[in-house]
């Protein structure tokens, strides 16, 4: 593991790099789904959900979730949240990459309502069916700064301006 | 959506069957790795992160971390947690069925601890090369609650009782 020359990270996470900055952003830019973490609200518990994923036109990760749903309700109390991206494979689970994008998530306005619905459903077409009902909301969740594990050993923290 | 007759929760549950239960629980002791909700200490934000997961001796989820990692620090700063089940395929990602377990984390002792890695091993034999590293541990994630979610309108709240 090598070394970081930034005194106020431990030993453990390497420099961030272009390599680092691009796979970040594949992540986002490229992920189907992935698992959101919200707080739930009256307890203050955990939560992990899936989340299927778009982009929105200026390359913010968009979801579309129904006011049923527990994460709804979990992100209306509180906007904290965190979306981990990445599959495993075959193997050891930690041999693959994945991100945790720590974000802050925002209720699509009805205004912006038809551009985000464009953009979801280029990836997700068969969202379709769905977008329009009346309990579907688009939310962006807005970048704060990430953790990328490139696999053993290979840890980068990177800010809000890397996954630009 | 078929009604709930239990007044106390949403209509938008199903009465849990054997069905859901054996769904519920097949998930628990067979899935490979999940994603790890738990509250990173100072900020209280929720975090998701990639676990891999084994099973003890009595069906409880295992997970081998470092304490270099995020969720170790998590974990021993508040062990509520919840783990997030389930793989998703090719079109829609919610189509595909996982779980959310509402969880307690608790670290396995130093008597048990040979126990806990050969029941960990049998999963992921190649977690063999690190997990008597001196920063790793064994730690059960005990559940208390779930969501298991079989497809778009089939969800059920189970409870700890259901995932025995």
């Amino acid at each position: 593991m090598s070394q970081s020359s930034q005194p106020d990270k431990p030993q453990v996470l390497r420099e961030t790099d272009d390599a680092a900055r691009l796979q970040a952003c594949a992540f986002v830019r490229e992920s189907t789904h992935g698992a959101l973490a919200t707080l739930e609200p009256g307890t203050g518990w955990p939560l992990a959900s899936r989340v299927s994923l778009g982009v929105d036109v200026d390359g913010t990760p968009l979801i579309l979730i129904s006011r049923l749903s527990a994460h709804y309700g979990a992100l209306e109390a509180d906007m904290r949240c965190s979306l981990l991206l990445g599959e495993a494979g075959e193997g050891d689970p930690l041999r693959y990459p994945r991100i945790t994008v720590v974000s802050i998530a925002q209720k699509v306005s009805s205004e912006k309502r038809a551009a985000a619905k464009a953009q979801f459903l280029k990836r997700h077409p068969g969202a379709a069916m769905y977008a329009d009902f009346a309990d579907f909301d688009f939310w962006r969740l807005m970048p704060q700064r990430a953790s990328l594990n490139a696999g053993f050993g290979k840890a980068y923290a990177l800010t809000a301006d890397d996954l630009e």
